[in-house]
């Protein structure tokens, strides 16, 4: 950044994009939404010094150098120019989106209807390229309307990737159209669940806002709700678990079937690249009660410890031919020995951090950091200094394995989560962690960020964001 | 409560309430509230059994045996009878408002537009007379549209007062007429306020709910948004407080005399029997720096440890002149051993309970509990156990001085709380407290509070009250 204490001056009624290189209806969209944002904000909380302006600026030149990509992606590339007189410019749409963001976050409102905007030069681009925020709908339904607000958050923030975490044990929100009993017998109301055109709306407002959505229907366990409707896929338990039934049955070709069937219709509303299989927590005690899978066990010469890899073998097999890439939980990566995950397999890691890192990217594994970013963690709700001191690179480990670190995650399971405080939960908090994965590493100032969240806190609610406050007592 | 396990059937849109002996306006609105409260819960999560009925009520009879008081006040009596086959007695309205609610919480929804209710007889009545929950709209402004929320809630609460702290240091964001430039000065915006209208449209909506609006302008500390429009009511600080206003002046006549006027105008708006005085946290420093609060002292052979009396002293003569009855914060007493606060005046304890709950209820005061029932200490959020186990009598002293225990009342101190996230951290942990404060003090199981709890949380919502998860995961 060139820093500068000269003003220029821009009317918030009377100003306008141009596309001075590439056009495409992303572009145009992005204008129309930062047109919105920018006049509004000339309505909001007066910050700006009364100064003298350079001049007043009333195009905006948008400088996009490349052929629009359709979709974000992991890879894309997300740097940009902006310049305060009103100059943008960055090879990709994805890197134009974060410029015309920095540049509504440049602007400040003064009481007459102007705004103002420091005559700086900002060279940006983020320091790792998965910046996630998870959202689990099935401890807790969060209903579309909420879903849409935590994505104009994310982009408030430049985090690129909502992770979906859409089932779970305690319900199946989803309405399949190969298998719609899933959702009719394992949600919690049918109300309460996502039609296909919700989802695909979902993850249209996600995309134009330079946003993944990666889908997650979490198995072999966390699979309860799917029991409800379909029990012949799951482990039926014995012993002490008797009358239970326990996590897919990884014995059965008809399992594998089942889920080969459901992922072709997840493909095509999910138009990610990639796909999270989930395969945390597997709980072994009730495929070990099971004779069946007892019988095949020994008939293949395995044994109890070959179970989620002959599961997960299988399933990722099927969902590599579908031509997706894969991410996973950690437990997937570290207890299946056995296992050998397709190439840029990304593993997430929740917990013992510093370990879990050190041996995943020794092996080559890419991996993503959501252990200390559980925002459902609650103190007094302007506790995001702990989430701000988390460093995903705090492991031990050579540059190249560091290397392999591709970013982090801020996860919202929602046992204490609902409709109602969805939105306080996440924001402002998870701005402390969108900062510490697009800002340099060095950027650890904690009053410096205070200031920062309490200034973007207060654009964010003036944007329509439920925010809870960031600091102590003010205006916002 | 006398249980049974038949059930009598009310078809939600073919019901009527009667008043079968007196009559007011305060019963009519109530008979239009719960008549709408209870249409909506036949569309409600559905929970009744399927069984056979004792017949079908088509018309509740509410007999109210006394004549309709018009403000509810701190000795109202309360108790009610319901029983399942539509019959409601009470000797007062509010009685009848407690009734209501309880018979609209008796009935549970069927799948076909029937509600069901229970042939249970219930006898019942508050353990404590005060059951108040406090806002702070100073820390961060709360709408008049979340109060009103607020307010229903606390009516599905069996609630009686909101306790109202108004202003403090950081804002001053009631709309006087007499000194409009305490807002126009001291509030954090123009729009950021309470109008007279708003005011009076807050204590009505109370009021028809059983609900008392107590004020609190809190003095002679948290006073400096007052300074921003009347700094020659405050203490100028000398010394290491140099250039700062401190608490305001005891010392200064005209001190009295705006505080005076300022109140006149209070007492037309809250119509309660008591205002709060606030008369916590005073620090002394700045009125010990000052030298003609030094002069004055000398001048009548008082001293520093003087000046609390001396203000609180002259400002609770003229506030019972006014005819109202006093609260305080604790310290307000137990920081002044020369004041005689007048007979009646409650202290409200938010601090090392057990002590000054021992001494001041020796001393023969009403004193009513927050310790402990801070609701912005947040853990997951669902944390209401701890609010639960809170008891209000849980202090050396004799059954006299247990007796001085007039109730309790949870805090909403908004140094974290906003707008946004008001009503999740109220409900449904509130109901920890209200509980603790209604039922018998035997009621102590935490495993069936959780199901009650889990039960009304869905009820609020069903409501459209915001809360948060009461439990873990869950349908509401």
């Amino acid at each position: 950044m060139v820093e500068s204490n000269r003003y220029y001056a821009v009317n918030a009624t009377n100003f306008k994009f141009l596309a001075v290189n590439k056009k495409c209806v992303l572009l145009e969209t992005a204008f129309q939404r930062y047109t919105n944002i920018i006049r509004s904000s000339a309505q909001g909380y007066t910050r700006a010094p009364a100064t003298t302006t350079l001049g007043t600026i009333h195009i905006f030149k948008i400088n996009l150098t490349q052929t629009c990509e359709d979709l974000p992606h992991l890879n894309m590339d997300e740097s940009y120019y902006v310049r305060g007189d009103g100059v943008v410019r960055a090879p990709t749409i994805w890197g134009i989106l974060r410029a015309l963001e920095t540049l509504s976050q440049l602007l400040v409102p003064l009481p007459n209807g102007l705004l103002l905007i420091r005559s700086v030069e900002v060279y940006d681009q983020p320091r790792f390229k998965y910046r996630g925020l998870m959202l689990d709908s099935a401890r807790h339904f969060v209903s579309k309307r909420k879903i849409l607000q935590l994505l104009d958050g994310m982009a408030f923030n430049k985090l690129n990737v909502l992770h979906w975490h859409i089932t779970d044990d305690s319900a199946f929100p989803y309405n399949s159209s190969t298998f719609p009993e899933l959702s009719a017998k394992g949600a919690y109301r049918p109300e309460l669940t996502y039609s296909k055109a919700e989802v695909k709306e979902i993850v249209e407002y996600a995309r134009v806002r330079g946003i993944r959505v990666v889908a997650e229907f979490d198995t072999p366990a966390h699979t309860a709700s799917w029991g409800a409707s379909h029990p012949e896929i799951m482990t039926k338990c014995a012993g002490e678990f008797q009358g239970q039934l326990g996590p897919l049955n990884p014995t059965q070709e008809s399992t594998l079937n089942f889920l080969n069937k459901f992922f072709k219709e997840i493909k095509t509303i999910f138009p990610d690249k990639y796909l999270h299989l989930g395969g945390d927590e597997v709980a072994s005690g009730c495929w070990e009660s099971n004779a069946s899978i007892q019988a095949y066990l020994k008939a293949h010469g395995m044994d109890n410890g070959d179970l989620t890899y002959l599961y997960l073998e299988r399933l990722s097999a099927n969902i590599s031919a579908m031509g997706w890439k894969q991410m996973v939980w950690q437990e997937a990566m570290i207890e299946n020995s056995l296992m050998e995950w397709p190439a840029n397999t990304i593993a997430q890691i929740w917990f013992d951090y510093k370990k879990v890192a050190a041996t995943l990217t020794k092996k080559g594994t890419d991996i993503i950091l959501s252990d200390g970013w559980y925002l459902y963690v609650l103190e007094t709700g302007a506790d995001w200094e702990k989430f701000y001191a988390v460093e995903p690179t705090n492991f031990s480990g050579t540059a190249a394995q560091k290397a392999h670190v591709i970013g982090g995650e801020a996860c919202l399971w929602s046992e204490w989560i609902n409709e109602n405080n969805v939105l306080p939960t996440t924001f402002p908090r998870v701005s402390a962690v969108a900062e510490r994965l697009w800002s340099p590493k060095e950027q650890q100032n904690v009053e410096e960020a205070r200031f920062r969240f309490e200034e973007h806190n207060c654009r964010m609610i003036w944007r329509g964001i439920e925010a809870r406050p960031a600091n102590g007592f003010g205006i916002c």
